[in-house]
């Protein structure tokens, strides 16, 4: 898991329930604990589960997640539950993001499903997923259905690959009836090369969110990544959406990080498609 | 703790609360950690406690249980708080049951207090159990009181006994307005033949639910385990049950595991006094 | 964390919501478990977090706190999130207790913010502390908004010094808008006297809870602990508050601790301000 606070402003956050004016600084902060539980049979195949505790500021409990389970052999991993989806996992689909939250507008748009940290809105989904790996490769495919118990729903179905040769990554996902729209169906595309010999890389990424069940547009998103000296790095993107209801068509992100060992300052400064300016900072450390 | 996950299927499951036809076949999921903490003193008393993290497919979060405390010592063991209950802890009770799920139609049919892996339906419930070990022999004792903030409400009591002799394991148990409800009382009394030099074996269960209070009538379950070859023992019950709203007054089940060494894969079929037919198959893993 | 269970009995405890006489006797337990993860970088800086799990009798399931976060370097720690707070951190200011459960009538008779065990009340609420530690000395400081997604709420601010010299520990704290309420301001300080080469001692405490958005007075308790055999202590407490409401000024309070080694058992009896006699025993365990 992972905890991290620090500052997050948001221009014009708007207003609450009670229609008073939110404040656009506030304190951001997560601490998100993995409960893992695993066991091997004689025979290698592995069997486990995970539940994870999650606090974000906001929440009056720490949530304690809805679960997933899962077998493992030979690269190929079977899980049951509430799983991690393919559409989600596609490797660099959030590689454009940036500063202490991990937020890009280069990022999907719209809604599709994804391991739930917290409360189900509906009891009684249910989700598999099959994923198999091989050197440098990765294939997944899920298949989530918001209400097992009955039928009539539209159930979540995407797939994903991955595949890294020499400097360069590729990653490809697809997804249907996304959180349970029909024909909310998606498309995402991506690209990352590095430079050889450095952590110095370049990336690119479409995601086409533009269905009549979305209507999110097409995104286009230009990033990189470069080491201005040990332990610091820039990331600065540049992202088009053409969604209808955009005051303008372009955003655009930069951000440093500082690498402490085993922790690291970040922050960022965004501007979005509404026009307005959003910034974080903070501190981050895994364990 | 254990993880299971598997195929549930259910002949005419029925509808749910806003009239959809359930679904026959789902999937089905548990993962249960336990998260016990402890301690010794010098004297050699033990002292410790319990919380239950568990998952069920169809919940919308991880249910984290209400406690019991401990304290140990001598083979004695004095619980307080959302205790193990003498009825439910039976060595044989459950001894019929079949598959993934672990089901019997064998079980008592009516209700009565146990570990709640849930949220309490009263807050106010305690509990207090005394358990008491010796070679071969466990006597227990529990009482539950609904609500003990204030009087009035039943309050269920329960005793148990179980004894190991060569091949033989005898087992009783009595519990008194069962479940918190007045006159609800019930009476157990099992046993089981495991052959020499084997792992099978044949029981025969007892229970009586057939109080004014209950009306779940007489249980008589016949049920054996025979170990069909290396790792595979195939189980199977017949059980009658004398109940007025029975359709039929016979079910019965068969069910199969496979040891896979740390994990086991079990399935079951099973037809119940309603004359459905219910069956299971999946994976389960304790760690 | 520790577990604790024992007797609490309380003289006219009174009635529940739906005008039932409650029970003056009852079982009290509590299991409280910290779950604390934390990492430190190569230059030495430690950054953690904590989320708490506790049940106690009469709740329907365990809580699971919201979480704070900390990052701490040569003495200094600073927390966001759900906070210890510096008024409930004053060294002394619960020292006059007694019993299994911790309780004093010589303890502070209003509300303040301290870290939350069970669910906020209101969602966003937030808090920051600073403390600093060096040897003998530690001071505090903490701030808690009640909402920080809007303006308008008071805000809690308070401080607080602890230092030890020789035999003579010195505790005193303020807090400003004590629990989010305006100008409910609250003064705390305290003395412990430990008699050389024993662990015997006496102290003295005063709170002034006087202001007009508290009205709950001023509080002196004079209270010492006196190793009465090896292991055992006995712990006393007379304490006088003059709130207009009370039926008398005066309060005390007398209990007894076992020390078990790795746990005690402990009781109490005291009288308070609403001339009721409150009592409890029971063990208690560390770990």
């Amino acid at each position: 898991g992972y905890g991290r606070f620090g500052v997050d402003y948001q221009e014009d956050r708007g207003f609450n329930d009670a229609g008073d004016e939110l404040s656009d600084a506030k304190i951001e902060t997560r601490l998100r604990m993995n409960i893992d539980a695993s066991t091997s049979t004689d025979q290698g195949v592995d069997f486990g589960g995970r539940v994870r505790l999650q606090y974000n500021d906001g929440d009056s409990e720490t949530n304690v997640s809805a679960a997933y389970l899962y077998v493992s052999a030979n690269g190929l991993t079977v899980s049951v539950g509430n799983v991690n989806t393919a559409f989600d996992s596609a490797g660099l689909i959030y590689e454009s993001e940036v500063g202490l939250i991990s937020r890009s507008y280069g990022n999907a748009q719209g809604d599709f499903y994804a391991f739930d940290s917290d409360a189900y809105d509906n009891n009684n989904r249910m989700g598999v997923a099959v994923e198999y790996e091989i050197a440098g490769a990765s294939i997944m495919a899920s298949y989530i259905d918001p209400d097992q118990t009955t039928d009539g729903q539209s159930e979540e179905f995407s797939i994903k690959a991955d595949y890294t040769w020499n400097n360069i990554a590729l990653s490809a996902a697809y997804v249907q009836n996304a959180a349970g729209t029909e024909d909310a169906d998606k498309y995402f595309i991506g690209a990352y090369y590095t430079m050889a010999g450095t952590n110095n890389g370049i990336g690119l990424n479409y995601i086409d969110e533009d269905s009549d069940a979305d209507n999110q547009g097409q995104t286009i998103v230009l990033y990189g990544d470069y080491e201005v000296a040990p332990m610091t790095t820039l990331s600065a993107y540049i992202a088009n959406n053409d969604r209808d209801s955009n005051e303008t068509d372009n955003a655009f992100g930069i951000g440093a990080k500082y690498d402490l060992g085993g922790a690291y300052l970040a922050g960022s400064i965004e501007r979005g498609y509404d026009e307005n300016v959003r910034a974080d900072m903070g501190v981050r450390f895994d364990f």
